[in-house]
Formats: structure tokens, sequence, C-alpha cells
């Protein structure tokens, strides 16, 4: 099989799992719970009513954005505001109610346990916001994030370079092959051998910061103009068994487990 | 150096890097970026003024309702409804205009990438969107998230049994080591020998989802009423120089690298 079918029957199989044999297995699993959850959903205020108004963003100034909020807010909350103030002016609500800065704990891949990094965070938190939870019946929320978190692997990041840098020499590039802040940055401090404190590994984190807005706010246009189509191919239940990221020998080198799967 | 004074210092210096050095770090920062950010700031709706209101909740009654919605709307969703549906009665806003469905893609770990468990993540947005963020002037929030994920870390879960379990029968307890969705699931798969869509697994992660609730609402009590104190002592930036989690030979089981470090 060639790897653009390969990759096309993978991106299948991903969004059959997620409005499929998914919410297959979640009615099933809902089945027994009766009336008991409706009450709580009804309180919710109209910020649960999807998708939330959306106008399309100028990739690059939500990167300038996103650069310059990261100096103050960090990275997850950096993505987040450099979309959401601009919506709040252009929209209005729900976007002016969202606690915006209640986010700076996405720092350092959530309060400096290095998971996943806070930029990948900060995506998923838009895109879910502004499109709707699968279980709302929209899929391209959860799609996008997925896709961000792809992409941020593959790429040697960062690609965005600000206008007015505020350290302005050479800042390497790196893969990370993990949405993890601890793998990308600690990548990075190899290449770079620079400090977790240093005025580089800070630009280059507010550089990753900014390139992931604005591939987010090139992926959210596209979904506005009906033309979104998922980028990403990575099924881990489907191919794993196990929720996963795509790097498993980079942890379980001496030998993948098999997870568990059904008998016969 | 005994062990609970080793706890007690590391503690210190994790609470002085959040508000000293962290601070000072912040403000050195920011300087060249003068007032930029401000209006973007100012455009905030009142739920960016902290803390929010809190009333006292039952961490069993949380912990149930935390189960029921795992159901429904998966782990962190699920830690965040549990919270926020209670204070959306009794309380009223900001909790009724917070969209709590768009987090279902917390979903193992990050819409099934297994990086931060969901609970472990809805427990850092509940603690961090109710008492504020660090540059707000709060540390309790961000302090609650830590202490959460050292306790996931270490404890073995799940701790709560639900009055009315989905699956009758026996569900192991294990120590993820690991605040991550792929090291706890695939630990816990390992010893109960179950696949990820198995009704046992299913209930596992609901009932880990009920036993970080459980906690959570028991930190945000002691808040409450002013007795607080940090139980973690994770502090990875001044201990190892880098974000990161505590189960370093884990991954790094060829050794583990030095961080960059400042020359001394």
């Amino acid at each position: 099989m060639d790897s653009e079918n390969e990759k096309r029957l993978k991106g299948v199989s991903r969004r059959q799992w997620l409005l499929g044999t998914g919410a297959l297995a979640t009615t099933a699993a809902l089945a027994h719970l009766g009336g008991v959850l409706q009450p709580a959903r009804a309180m919710g205020g109209n910020t649960e009513k999807w998708p939330w108004p959306y106008e399309k963003l100028d990739p690059m100034a939500t990167a300038e954005l996103a650069y310059k909020e990261w100096y103050r807010v960090y990275c997850g909350c950096a993505v987040i505001s450099s979309v959401f103030t601009q919506l709040r002016e252009k929209v209005g609500e729900p976007y002016v109610s969202f606690p915006i800065d209640a986010f700076v704990f996405l720092e350092g891949g959530v309060a400096s346990w290095g998971t996943i990094c806070g930029s990948n965070a900060g995506a998923n938190i838009v895109a879910n916001l502004i499109i709707g939870p699968r279980i709302a019946g929209a899929d391209e929320g959860h799609l996008i994030g997925t896709d961000i978190m792809q992409w941020y692997c593959e790429t040697a990041l960062p690609v965005f370079k600000p206008k007015e840098p505020a350290f302005k020499g050479n800042i390497p590039q790196t893969i990370s092959e993990s949405p993890l802040c601890h793998v990308s940055v600690g990548k990075w401090m190899a290449v770079a051998d620079k400090t977790v404190g240093s005025p580089e590994r800070k630009d280059r984190c507010a550089r990753v910061t900014a390139s992931v807005a604005y591939h987010l706010v090139e992926l959210l246009n596209d979904w506005k103009d009906g033309k979104y189509e998922e980028e990403g191919d990575w099924a881990p239940i489907s191919d794993h068994g196990i929720n996963a990221q795509p790097n498993c020998m980079e942890c379980h080198g001496g030998g993948v487990p098999e997870a568990p799967r059904k008998k016969g």
C-alpha cells in the first residue's frame, strides 16, 4: 500500500472512530445512567451552543500577538489570548466572558511538569471552544487539535520569526517528534546548549507558541471557509490499542510492550 | 537532612520560584514590551477577576458526580463538570457561562494522544479558574494543580468506589509514577490484562477521575477555610534545570542527560 493511500485510510479510521464506534460505545455506556445528567447540562449558559461565531483572522498578525503575549502569559495562554483577544474585538461574546488569563498554568507543560507543550494545549482549547466538542456532533475541533499536535511533532520549530524579536541572535530549529514540553524543550536545549532560563530558550518558546498560533488560524480559517480537511493520520487506539504518542521507541528503547488486545 | 525537612525546603523553593524569581524574571522580560498588552487585558469581562466565588462542596458527592459524568464527557471534562455544575447551582455566575462541555477533548490524554491524564488537566483548570493565575498574584491555584499531579503519581489509583458501579467486578489499583495518560493507563492495562476498550478499563478511568475530583475538592475546601498548605515538593526547574516529571529513569533508562546549566 502506498503511503498516500495508507494516510487516507488511517485518516478515515480516525474519523470513523470519532463519529462511528466511539459514539456507539458512548451511547451504550450511557444507557444505564438514564436521565440523571440532563439537568446539569440544561443549567449551562449559551456558551455551550456550538459553533461559536468566528471571523477569519490574519495568521501573521495572530502569530505576532502570540509572540508578544508569551512574555506576559506564556505558551498555552498566549495561543488562547492571540486568537480570543482579536475575536473579543471582532465578535464580542462569548469571547469577552471567557477567562483567558486563567490558563497561564499551561506554562512549562502544565505548571512546569513538562507534559503537553502549552501551545498544543492552547490550540486544542481554542479549536474545541470555537467548533465544539465531538459529543455535540462536530468533529473538526477535535481533529484540528490533533492535526496541530502531529504538525508540532514533525515540523522543525520555530518557523515563525517576529518582526521585533526580544532576542536578536540565531535560534536553532529542532524537530520534537513529541507533543510534550519536556521532550520538545529538552531536544532544543541539547542542540542550542542553552539553559531553560536563558533568553534564547525563552525566545524559542515564544516563537514556537507563535508558530502554533499561526497554523491554528490557518486551519480555523479553512474550517470557516468550509474547506478544512484533516491533516493528521495518528490513530493510536486502532493502530496500537492505547492512547499514545508516535515516538514509541524514544521511551520504550528496549522494546515496545504489546497492549492487551481483544482475543481472537 | 531528614525527609520531612527536605520536603519542607523543597516546598519553599517551589513557592519562592513562583512568587520570587519567577515574578522577577517576568517583570524583566516584560520591560521591553511596554504598554502594548494592556488594551487586550482591559477588554476582558468580569470573569478575569479572581478569586471566583466558591462555596465548599462535599468531596464524596463531587466524586459520585465525576464518576457518572465520565460516561458522558470523559476524564478531564468530568472533573470540571463535577465541580462547576454544583457551583452553577450554589453560586451561579461565572460558572453558568463557562463552557464546560468544550473540554471533552481532554479525553485520552488530549484527544487520544496519551499526554497529561485528563483528570489532572481538568483539576488544574478548575483550581486556576477559581483561584486565578499566578500572574494575578495568587499562587494557590497553581500549587493545588501541581499537588494533584504529584498525588496522582504517588497514589494507588483508583481510591474511589462508586455507590452504583457500571462495572461490578474487581478493579485493580496501580501507581502511575507519572501524570501522563499513556503511562497511567498502560501500567494499569498491563496489571489488569484488559484492553483499552474493555468495561474494566473504562470504569477504572471513571473511578480515577472521581478520585481526582474528590481530592481536588478537599484542597479547594481547605483553601476556602484559609488552611490550605501545599502538599507537593516537585521543583523541576531548580532541581533538574528543565520542566519535567519525576519518573526520569522510566524513559531515560540508559542514563538521564544533564540539562545545560548556568556556567558556574
